[in-house]
């Protein structure tokens, strides 16, 4: 990837990231609702979440990880981050 | 660090994070001024991620991993997160 930022690396980074929170989430067969109850994040937040349409906060990463039982840093190096 | 997730360890997060992105920035010799320039960001906001008073966004700890020639992920895995 690049080095020099621009928007659609932005996006990509975004829907990278909503990627990875996705497939974890499915190998932890976890609904996206359910995914979210227990983040304790809007449902349809999530959602935009993992469509790449949100520009997640740190406390929110930390959730999800949380949630997902992993480390923030880790499915951020999953997502090439 | 307790996995249960709660208003202090949040808080312990920000700070975390904000305390690597100050001690990156010093080994690059970067004003946190000079940083937020690079970064993009705003230089008084600048100061609340450092001090961990803001939620910083992915978009912008990317931005300012990338100003201080770092991976997003590892200043997360270095300030444990």
């Amino acid at each position: 990837m690049s080095r020099v930022s621009g928007a659609s690396d932005e996006t990509g980074a975004l829907q990278r990231i909503g990627s990875v929170i996705r497939e974890c989430r499915r190998e932890t067969h976890l609904s996206q609702e359910a995914l979210a109850d227990a983040a304790g994040i809007d449902r349809s937040h999530m959602g935009k979440i993992e469509r790449g349409e949100r520009n997640v906060t740190l406390l929110n990463l930390i959730r999800i990880a949380g949630a997902l039982g992993r480390l923030p840093s880790t499915l951020m190096a999953q997502a090439d981050l």
